[in-house]
């Protein structure tokens, strides 16, 4: 019979998915013989909050980590449902059973405790330095950004044209034609 | 054959129910055979603004009147749906036949005119203690809150550990985990 | 302190509410101190499996029981959620804490096991004579119905027009003008 | 001041606008300063039952409809709210005021009974020829249809290649690969 | 056959329509043999940012252009999907075929770009003057408006009550009775 | 630079994945640099047609790839969207770029060539032996089962308790509790 494994979940919006978020995962996916990344979000793209798309976001987190040899984990697309009440049934029946949830956000830590899961804290790596948010303006505002993502993630990115699409949108979010 | 009852409707979201909405439906429930009391915002909870969930606020609510020896209500939770324009049309399919509405809410009052129905202001009642705001916020700082809400409310949160959840969010909403 | 309540969860349609639920709910509010009743589908009204609105099936259960000198029960309307997997969390969110679940649905009782709960058969009365499509029938062909619901049933069906309804829509779901 | 209009509404799926639909509403349209005309179902395509996007029927309604001088209507598309209670207020919001609705279905005649609008039946012509569904059987098996459907009609289902796709689909409805 | 048409695109939100988009169609239209005019956020009405149904502004749109004269043009209203990834998929199923995208909204000018479509600025037409914000500000204060919108539109509004109705919202959006 | 790679879509509901599955996948793989393969219907869990969650079949699927040693290929659950004209966007926003998709299934055929891809058949392998139809009804009369899927997805049907679940649905698929 198959070994029981310990899966631990570990969600995300990944905007893009930086060194931080690697380093991470490659702390977390030692402690346990599965790493469920969710991709949170899922629904969200072409703003400056949410720029990229699941599928792209798939793509790139995929050769990130590959790139570093991982291969114990699974990707988990996951489209908001705005009732915190069955947030975690939803994320339940979207991936494979799992013992260990990592976050260091409030509600999701709070979420899980009701519902009887045992919640680590992810250990930050350099938080100010490796950020979404930073990414997101570095590429508007034409500074280097590229040493701030794993290679396979830069790569991603230029090749979906997601640093054009970023200055493109320019933090306008509304797709009204006010004229 | 039955004889024709006078209903009225007054909607709140009530995170908590207090003893101002105590005393607004104490008056109110004098002038008709029957109160609906909605339950507004039915599907939010675990957030600053709406921590509860809608079967919290039923208990809460039910243990509150029940304790006050009123009987002649309806408790029915009502899910947003965002739009206005039909709003009247789903309140009216969720519960009992009503003729007056009660509200000091514009858009509310509005609407229920726009459909012909008789509204009249709901009587305040010392509006800057009894805010469901205020509560929360005590009850995040550790301040004292019982006072404010009627005693069957005060349990119900205990039992269902609303006291810490509040805590526990500290004004965070975002379930992501922004690692 | 507040005595600890047990609470017992039943959900039905109720279209309409006859006197095959009436006695169910007689049986099982002597085994709890507080019944919950679900109104199922309460998002639906206006076709031949659903005519009446969540609001009118509230109104003729409470006059149901209350003229039974019943009290220690709580009605709930439910839209549906078509995800079975987090159709427990939404019930859960709806409704005060409960302990039982009665129910005669193999999914419902499957659900409800699947997520630790104690669930019961609902004790059946005389299901060939009381059933909503046989009365919803009766009704349409203007055979006698009104001896298969408690006396408040039929009030609200004749006060809100019911009986016409049902005959108007004759088994048409669709609101296609198909001209 | 403009003088008072009176506005009809009839509402159809129009999978696809034949000869049938065509006389109905030279007739009404007789009859009134300016008939709406509903596409109703309007989310639905790519099916046997409705092949054609609310587009692609928008434009074959207003080319028939043109090309027989009419001039005094509004076509509306109109997605299916699957709620019966909130119904017309959905359709109210989402079209210019109206006075008469026609329509030989029981159940839109009911609801806009309910809602207090007069309700005429829509006079019905040589339904047993002019039918969408025959329409699309014909299309389907190679057997001559253009002479079902105005002119206009005929052309914008070939421009789209509409024939084609319905041939596709011949009554397949599921997207799943069943490999 | 039918001549090829060139049909292009434009969306607002038209809250209310008014010169400056009056003028905007009139160009536009000059340059296609017919104008899509999309009916954006049709979902929404009742507030200070939206106070017209879709309904509404379909009327007031209707007349506007009916007394200039203009009779090449569809208005079809358009409900928000919050998905900017299906947005352009959602649109084109909603009109029918154009070829041409008029806008000033860098995400919409994106969307459609990356879905191959000929994207042009719309041109704007005193835009201090006339916007919609500024018109709505001035009914709510009492101020003069009526010069700032095509005479159909002011008297649609008068019609309808839009006016007072924007009085009585005052800007307050939330229905909920907060007692 | 990366290499640039061919990817192929294709979607199943894998309820549950089998031998049949299996062989496409082998065979499809050789002819491609990726292989995404769609989990359908991925909202669905809990009736006769679909019992087994998104995630339960993300890691049947992902033991049995794994074992044959298959590692060129991504999992994505996709939930359906009811509305076939912006199908094949949602597709897109949801997986990585690709170029081929293999499909029986008429209506995928034409949603993806009218969106401009490469259509080719899915090779099918022993279609009457290789059934989720007939594994499902086999799992619950108790007849063999287990030589008709890979190894891992017996055991994760044994293991998540899905075959028992199966027996307890016994094909009703409504949870109302009709008493």
């Amino acid at each position: 019979m198959r070994k029981q494994e310990v899966s631990a979940l570990l969600i995300g919006r990944f905007q893009p998915f930086h060194i931080g978020h690697l380093e991470v995962i490659k702390t977390i996916s030692r402690q346990c013989d599965r790493l469920i990344v969710g991709i949170g979000s899922a629904q969200l793209s072409h703003t400056f909050e949410n720029p990229f798309t699941a599928g792209e976001r798939h793509l790139m987190i995929n050769r990130a980590l590959h790139d570093e040899g991982l291969d114990n984990y699974f990707l988990v697309p996951m489209v908001d449902i705005n009732r915190y009440a069955v947030w975690v049934a939803h994320v339940q029946s979207l991936v494979p059973p799992f013992q260990d949830v990592y976050t260091n956000n409030p509600l999701t830590r709070r979420l899980f405790e009701e519902a009887g899961y045992n919640v680590r804290s992810a250990p930050l790596f350099n938080r100010e330095v490796y950020s979404g948010s930073e990414i997101r303006k570095r590429i508007i505002s034409g500074k280097e950004w590229e040493h701030l993502v794993p290679k396979g993630v830069a790569e991603t990115i230029i090749e979906v044209g997601g640093d054009q699409r970023l200055r493109d949108l320019t933090r306008e979010h509304s797709y009204e034609v006010t004229i």
